[in-house]
């Protein structure tokens, strides 16, 4: 089992924090992506969609997606659960997880491709739009300040792999996307100091080489 | 438990699918999004964000996100799997539903979102942006031609929630984001000519209020 990484990107960061958390180790490649590294022959032979994060099992199996890699993995290392012990909390952890893609990733990472300079070499870029979708992201977080009242983490009463979705997405936005995490968020920045410091969420950040 | 549905859109059309592959009936509420049924204080006392679909639980809790409802209720009526028997069949049918998602409905729900005229009630329009996500939607329904050259369905040799969300996703592109799969592509042709004939499929559309 091998698992091809790239240091910068919120979403492989979400396999290597999740590895973390379980004490597990995989051997890992890293593929530079603003080389172009993931549009090689030799990675597109690997992974035909030269997507990253992948998981390339012994018998050649590719995994592909943040989020199935991590179902995988969680099958073999199931502790500490991060995904759900029953069909219900599977399910509830999975809506958190995808409402914090589709309403927190989401705009965050467009505001980042469709503005940031350093996003041209990988986007088509539509300003305007990016700028839009910075708005929507900071909406999304001042609706997570009020979930974050309620609840100590963002699925419930414990951390998930939904936290750690949305950690790499507060993380990255405020470092490339111009969004952040002010004093009027009070219940978002208590819960990013707190996840942010988990020695798993600490050590999966990795520089570009 | 009582499922609040919409017609017209292609996320809840696919629990619609999920429920009739299984022969399962539930109790559902048709939300009409044109008016705005989903921010009335009634809909948001019950779904806090609005969010449509939605499988409120005899207790109230409720299940948002379109996935995580069929992963639930895949728990409730197990036959015929639509989401995988192991762990491994379960992590590729998701990386298969999640690019679907991503690679397939995104850009052909953003060609919609931000250039088809009805669209301009539920989005501030970037329709720029929106034409190049055209671009993006038929580059990949030519990746997905290349695909289904080789392999029956979208995950492989059987039928799953991967080819509902994607015979979604064709035909929601065929009817409102000018997105068409032409003859230059016989195997998604093949493949969504069949699917499309599924009974589950053709009696889940609904026609709008």
């Amino acid at each position: 089992m091998k698992l091809y990484d790239t240091p910068m990107a919120p979403n492989p960061r979400r396999v290597r924090i999740f590895l973390a958390e379980k004490g597990a180790t995989i051997p890992t490649v890293d593929v530079n992506l603003m080389k172009g590294e993931h549009r090689n022959p030799e990675y597109r032979a690997l992974v035909p969609n030269g997507r990253v994060p992948a998981l390339v099992l012994d018998d050649g199996t590719v995994l592909c997606e943040s989020i199935a890699i991590c179902r995988y993995l969680e099958s073999l290392y199931p502790e500490p659960n991060l995904m759900g012990v029953d069909a219900l909390e599977i399910a509830q952890i999975d809506m958190w997880t995808r409402r914090m893609e589709f309403e927190l990733m989401m705009p965050v990472a467009s505001a980042f491709r469709h503005v940031h300079p350093a996003a041209a070499v990988l986007e088509n870029q539509f300003k305007d739009f990016g700028l839009s979708m910075k708005k929507v992201g900071e909406k999304s977080y001042a609706y997570l300040d009020k979930i974050l009242a309620d609840q100590p983490y963002i699925a419930g009463d414990r951390y998930t792999i939904a936290d750690i979705s949305a950690i790499c997405t507060v993380q990255f936005g405020a470092a490339v996307s111009d969004i952040h995490v002010t004093e009027a968020l009070p219940h978002l920045k208590r819960w990013a100091d707190e996840v942010g410091a988990r020695p798993a969420v600490k050590s999966s950040l990795k520089s570009a080489a």
